[in-house]
């Protein structure tokens, strides 16, 4: 049988690089920064920039009113985010914002594509690095066109695992993320990370650099092309519950 | 005035590229982990390898008995580690050894060379990254000959602050960074990062993606040639007294 999206998992790599560039070469003016949810929760104009991009050209060429577009800077515009069955494409134009504005070396574009609310493929270019991660669904997972697999090592003494602080800064969701980092890291494990994007952290997993990646209160975009990466690469997706469906409806799983 | 260390500079730069890699390169039965220190305190085959390499060339290209030598791993096997006045090679030849056997995107070479009981030169490697950072004392920083400068961020709400963990498990150390870092994130700062190691740490402060890194419990070989590096792009290195001064005889700032 004949791949139906391949040619769209293609226009998606090829989308996501151009992403990359523009990021990569955003002039100092563009790094303007504003504040969505709180004074650390960052946005730039290349965020919404890029975005407008992304979807402008995946519009162009797949937009005959038949797929529909969730975009992280579009749904805190207002716009909605309800995933039908129609073919959707979910985008986070800049993922690690607050690394943009820094040049901290992780920076990266998620774009997914699911259908029947089932995840197609994903796409996730990290762009400082020039490292274009991709799964289709059923066909591996790649890094720069090289399989990827995730990691072996099944003793979590031997383990590097993943999370993030988020942009919560009240003393209760600070206090309680530590402790939990705390009570890992005295495992012991061989060591803590967080790269400041989930895509990335997600793709690390994805490569076998870190055993896991956890997260409380992400968006149901920033894991949506990671997922695919990481399952084609061997890994499991899990929620609290144990259980990963990409719901868009879930703006947070909780 | 001709530069009595050009050469020596030039040539530590070529050590640190072909050292790092020999890290890239490293096969499978050379990531076999020993520990040193505790469960967590890694060192590989690679590790001192790497480091007879880098000690090998330069004592070939040097060591006519006027240069000195002290190396992490050397030091961890008895050697000595006394500064003296003589042209003295500081080597770090893995910094990030925990990163270096998962595949973590941060491994660095640290070369650093003092006369007189002054750093005049440091050289990093960050070999995954294919990031060279070097600086000459009075003579600016680079990565990859491009000039860099530390941020001019001078707002710590509007911040990235580097710490590390460390390899110390024990419920007080453990408390203690975590209360630290804890403290830190909710000032608020823009977001807590790290490498997992030193050198790097110091290179992304120099290149001005972070605004300042510190750990407690380091030793002088991690942050030699970063010292130099950062110092060259316009920072400050300080131990806890305020002062920063290279001092072999102080294997742990305190």
């Amino acid at each position: 049988m004949a791949d139906p999206w391949q040619n769209a998992y293609d226009f998606a790599v090829q989308v996501a690089r151009a992403a990359g560039a523009v990021i990569r070469n955003a002039g100092e003016d563009e790094i303007k920064v504003q504040t969505k949810s709180c004074a650390v929760d960052l946005v730039t104009q290349t965020d919404e920039r890029v975005e407008k991009i992304i979807i402008g050209s995946l519009k162009e060429q797949f937009g005959n009113g038949t797929h529909c577009f969730i975009g992280e800077e579009s749904v805190a515009e207002g716009e909605p985010c309800i995933l039908t069955d129609k073919p959707t494409w979910i985008i986070v134009p800049v993922d690690g914002t607050t690394n943009f504005v820094h040049g901290f070396p992780f920076v990266a574009v998620s774009i997914a594509f699911a259908v029947n609310k089932e995840l197609e493929f994903g796409v996730v270019y990290s762009c400082l690095e020039d490292k274009m991660y991709k799964a289709r669904k059923g066909k591996g997972a790649f890094c720069n066109d090289e399989p990827i697999k995730v990691s072996d090592v099944n003793d979590i003494n031997k383990s590097i695992i993943i999370s993030e602080h988020g942009t919560d800064r009240s003393i209760e969701k600070v206090t309680k993320i530590f402790s939990t980092m705390q009570k890992i890291l005295r495992i012991p494990v061989h060591g803590l990370r967080g790269s400041g994007t989930a895509a990335t952290n997600m793709c690390l997993v994805a490569s076998g650099a870190s055993e896991a990646f956890f997260e409380i209160g992400i968006h149901c975009w920033d894991v949506a092309a990671g997922a695919v990466i990481v399952k084609e690469a061997g890994g499991l997706v899990l929620d609290v519950d144990g259980v990963y469906a990409f719901k868009s409806d879930h703006m947070n799983i909780k």
